[in-house]
């Protein structure tokens, strides 16, 4: 991983460096707008093209991948052709799994430009799309070339969109120790230019580094990292089907209330750490909207998590702050409880 | 890779040693007819659901995966799954690329069918799909957790079929060594169930077993199994445009022809060689259909290849059986003189 105040060196470096038989950029109308003009001519001018899709979720599907295969064929994009993929998680993502199965596997590139893919998506190797409303469903697992993150490009984006991120830094706290988590708890609202941001982002992206490393299939450990998910995932995609998109942070943000709320009841985790993270979600994050008819459909939804097996429901959770325990099987009943105090924080 | 004269007692065990959540096997209209009842009571009792997709080199689409990965969402297939792919080329690289891409990838086995399957497409973990006319333009390299050869699949097919296959053994021949070819020779109509046959079977697989370990993701000598491929590629490409599409193998034994004409030219390999060669295909292989017209299309279409790089066309040659030179250019002069080299050896 590249961590750097200007990503031109080091991308020219890389260009410069590898006999590349073309690059592309693959970025959304935003990140196109607002990110690729930061990029100097010295870089862009060893761009081959730019492959431009809609921005959000709902574009990471498999048509968009067969519009990218074909677009990058039509281009004349070989096996010694590299994919720059600029943008959020979405597009690396899309731009990952896109690279890794063109020709089976070109060289790909992330620079991501929002907080939830610095911290997040584009480190590990983890890429896919969604089939229809499953999250994720498709993908495989194949680590970038490089990843260069590029703390610059948060200034483009607004306080919702860091937000988004910003619950995973949380989880990331969680899952690491009681002072991570205690030092997450500072930077809700943070100057984005201050040198104790840029630390704090540096070591929080560490962490999830640290998990990738020892266990880049999740076949344990890993799995720590889907703490807040099984739950976030379901209030994302039942916010899909409703037609008021919830973002994917957002989500977990809630999620993790209820997983920390399971892990409270079922493994004794001191309740201090629910309510200190209640306190910061409820002020921050806006609502997930579902009604009590919805909690089947949600239950239904989390039956297809990817990492369940068995035909049960498993959860990561927490003892203590950095004390997790995998492939958990909760009641029905404590998950339908998690669900009713979710609501009850809820003003709507 | 297990060989045996009994594939019920293999896949018993595995099945018994491995917790798979669940057993799903991908067949086409015919393996599922004659080879699907070749196994057992209790290894079929084990099995959670067949799926079944058309016979045919057309079946090997996106939209295909499309249903296969909705169909194995639908019936509960996890991460923990297994797919048995029990079929030709087309099923295993069909069914090698829907499990790697499935939730970011499931276990899976090949249990290959057809000569061709065996000795080429079900070893090395090659799998994908094609792209409109484009061959497995989409894909990944990723081994199957087993691969269990049973000869006795091939008592269910025909004679083009067997052909098919040994097109890729006669390659294997040509890029190991001067005897390995000359074996190679004598098993163009062979007795099945002769030891001899079972024998030749064993070796000749041993050949792409051996540069596929070597070099699993093809930097250099895989490349060596490339040797007829582009031209043989091409020949098949257009064979499905204009519906009258060719068997692979049937394809590569007429290319293996124009490469070995290319390679005298070019490499000053002995003549010998493609005469032997000549004399085989034009013997049991039918003939392909292009004219004079189609010969900028076919041009086209190996300009395509996945095996090129900077913009050229790039050949696997021999300068002798054995010695192989890989990324090959070959001037558009001589490609073109190979190609009226072989309509010189075809009677339409």
């Amino acid at each position: 991983m590249i961590f750097t105040q200007d990503p031109n060196n080091e991308l020219n470096d890389i260009l410069n460096s590898n006999s590349y038989s073309s690059v592309f950029v693959l970025a959304d109308d935003n990140t196109k707008k607002h990110c690729l003009p930061l990029l100097n001519e010295a870089v862009l001018q060893k761009i081959s093209g730019t492959l431009t899709v809609n921005a959000g979720e709902i574009t990471k599907n498999i048509d968009t991948c067969i519009y990218l295969w074909n677009e990058l064929n039509k281009r004349g994009a070989d096996r010694h052709s590299l994919l720059i993929n600029l943008g959020g998680g979405m597009i690396t993502d899309l731009g990952g799994f896109v690279a890794s199965t063109y020709k089976r596997g070109i060289h790909f590139l992330n620079l991501p430009t929002t907080m939830l893919a610095m911290i997040d998506a584009a480190i590990g190797g983890k890429n896919g799309i969604n089939l229809g409303h499953m999250k994720n469903q498709v993908g495989v697992v194949n680590q970038p070339d490089e990843l260069i993150v590029f703390p610059g490009f948060l200034k483009t984006l607004d306080r919702t969109n860091y937000l988004s991120g910003y619950a995973e830094a949380l989880k990331h706290g969680l899952i690491k120790s009681k002072d991570a988590f205690q030092k997450t708890l500072n930077f809700a609202n943070p100057d984005l230019e201050s040198e104790q941001f840029l630390g704090f982002l540096r070591e929080n992206m560490a962490i999830k580094e640290e998990i990738v490393s020892i266990d880049p299939y999740e076949k344990a450990d890993r799995k720590a990292l889907n703490f807040g998910h099984t739950i976030g995932h379901a209030l994302e995609a039942i916010s899909h089907k409703t037609g008021k998109p919830m973002l994917h942070g957002n989500a977990v943000a809630w999620g993790t209330i209820a997983e920390l709320f399971i892990s409270h009841k079922q493994h004794s985790l001191d309740i201090t750490y629910l309510n200190q993270t209640t306190e910061l979600v409820t002020k921050y994050f806006p609502e997930p909207v579902f009604t009590s008819e919805d909690v089947n459909d949600l239950m239904a939804i989390m039956q297809q998590d990817k990492k369940n097996f068995g035909k049960k429901i498993r959860f990561t959770l927490l003892r203590a702050p950095g004390k997790y325990v995998i492939d958990q099987i909760v009641s029905e009943k404590l998950i339908h409880e998690s669900f009713k105090h979710l609501k009850s924080l809820c003003q709507s």
